[in-house]
């Protein structure tokens, strides 16, 4: 993400300092300063942020405590620290949604995951940790009582499963001075045979009214959340016609990585924007767009090498995004290519071509 | 230009070596390895190329005696040094232009330029020193015989004027096995005030027909000089109708830096493909576009500072390109900004609002 970025701060009069745990991390190449260290530590960050303008995350995971002394000195800091611990503890942002009557999955949380055995419940659940989640981990599926040994040892919110029509995400800007924008209504394809994330439609196949009200619905989560920054507001729309939010980002997101070519400012030139007291972008789009991840191989796990990409090249409106990551392990988002192109017929087809053809394996 | 290509290449499996006088280039940060060395030195360019698979230029002015050693060895070298040879001295190049039946201005040459003054010739003519020209240096205008010592004490082509209608680039890209492929011709729009290059235009407000002769002639001046690479073939369009080719370059060129937003695949991409032995991108446009330099201010030289672009970034469609480099100078090239947008009134109000009160100064 901090790659992207980068890649588009280059052609604006700013310098861009990372903080990184790793010196490997793409960004540390490339960047105008690049701090080592340790963005969960206080000091680390507050001694990273303390001669900086303005400071923005890539990752929610970064020490609160040290973003809230920083505000405190008069940095900018994107999001808003208050909101960051809103997003940080999913028993909170989910209390949020409920005050801010945003619409969500019905649940139940415990302190204590063990008191889940004596409790009379409804299966199945989805049990989610309500700290240290990321790209899929922290998450639980608890499909009956005899699954009760595959909990997460861990405070969490239980929720009843979505009954999925289409998984949604809107990307949502906010200036902080009142204008919240949003990119269309990105729809989440999943591949049924293998459960899998197939590729990301940009605009949703969904109505248009059905669509507006993901749109308002984003739109009044990023207001209620009272900061400004970019964010992508994840949502459930059901086969009743019920929308249910499911989990806010706070930061720039995978859902919003067409925005790149398909939209006239993407989601990390605003995030620069914001960042930089510019005004903000506009989100209006120059073509449907499809994205799909490039994943490192099952087995694969070592130094990455992208084999069988020329041909994808060849397709007009094609970009390929590799995020120089050194190393590839089985399910690591290592990249990503992203089509534009009126015909969402031919779209499947190129998407189709990628998940064939494309392979991320460790270099031998 | 390097700063564009890198900023491109980012999102390729690949890696970027940057060769470069100064230490402060804006590329040197930014490189995945950085040499600081001339690059008109035969050694420094030898040393700097030969372990690497391929490698471009920014710039005419690399010793062509080094690039055709690292051919010879195997590296690939773009473009070619034979085309390069050609296109580093202007009487190589205007011969190549005759002798291949490539319409170009009348002229003749003098090896000693002290010979001018006991020839008899019509005036107004161009005076072009053989070698060292860049950005309009290299150029002498002599309006009559009374200008015969304002001469540029060298070798020289001595051309006649165009009666222009139009200035004219059209950028090609060949990928060296015979597909040779053209984005849509780039109309130069001056300031007949100031007699200053005001902003560019692609595609052309030439009549179709027109365009395509442009277009025909460029291709056939990069098919004849024989080389993979992006090209930009300069033309005057004369009021009497015919066209000439002014000169050419042999590498990206400012007159294609709107292909950056306004092309499916920018001319910086194209290079990177070509050097990478990717396929090549489609020139198709998204939009039509104008595009204006940013150039440092009269009587400012220093540290540089941009003023006043904010306004600028709230047109939708408008593209800041700041080339970082450290230091501005009166007329130096130090960004662009490209507009997309269909409607060339609204353009041309933008392009105007950009000279109007975008400043490049000194820090005080």
């Amino acid at each position: 993400m901090g790659y992207m970025f980068l890649q588009n701060a280059l052609q604006y009069p700013v310098e861009i300092f990372v903080l990184d745990p790793s010196e490997n991390a793409p960004c540390a190449q490339h960047a105008d300063y690049f701090v080592k260290g340790d963005f969960a530590d206080y000091q680390t960050v507050v001694d990273f942020g303390e001669k900086l303008d303005a400071i923005g995350i890539e990752i929610e995971h970064v020490n609160e405590d040290a973003l809230q002394y920083l505000k405190s000195i008069g940095i900018k800091v994107i999001p808003d620290p208050d909101t960051l611990a809103i997003i940080q503890d999913k028993s909170i942002q989910k209390r949020f949604y409920i005050d801010n009557e945003i619409p969500t999955a019905p649940y139940f949380e415990l302190e204590d995951w063990r008191e889940l055995k004596s409790q009379n419940r409804v299966y199945p659940l989805f049990q989610k940790a309500n700290t240290g989640g990321y790209d899929g981990r922290g998450v639980q599926f608890l499909k009956s009582r005899d699954d009760l040994d595959k909990q997460l040892k861990a405070s969490s919110i239980y929720e009843t499963p979505a009954d999925l029509e289409k998984e949604i995400s809107v990307v949502v800007v906010s200036d902080g001075n009142g204008h919240i924008i949003n990119y269309p209504a990105v729809e989440l394809v999943f591949n049924t045979e293998y459960n899998q994330l197939d590729y990301l439609l940009m605009p949703s196949s969904l109505q248009a009214e059905v669509a507006a009200e993901t749109e308002r619905i984003a739109r009044e989560t990023v207001r209620k959340l009272n900061s400004a920054g970019v964010f992508a507001v994840e949502m459930f729309y059901n086969k009743d016609g019920s929308i249910w939010v499911n989990e806010t980002a706070c930061r720039v997101h995978n859902s919003g990585h067409s925005t790149i070519e398909a939209a006239q400012s993407s989601q990390f030139d605003q995030m620069l924007r914001v960042l930089m007291g510019l005004p903000l972008g506009s989100t209006a789009l120059n073509s449907v767009s499809a994205m799909v991840n490039l994943i490192g191989a099952e087995g694969e796990t070592g130094v990455a090498e992208i084999h069988n990409f020329d041909e994808i090249l060849k397709i007009p409106g094609a970009y390929i995004h590799w995020y120089a990551k050194e190393e590839t392990r089985p399910g690591r988002k290592m990249g990503h290519v992203t089509f534009l192109n009126q015909d969402i017929e031919q779209l499947i087809k190129d998407v189709d071509k990628v998940n064939r053809t494309v392979k991320i394996i460790s270099k031998k």
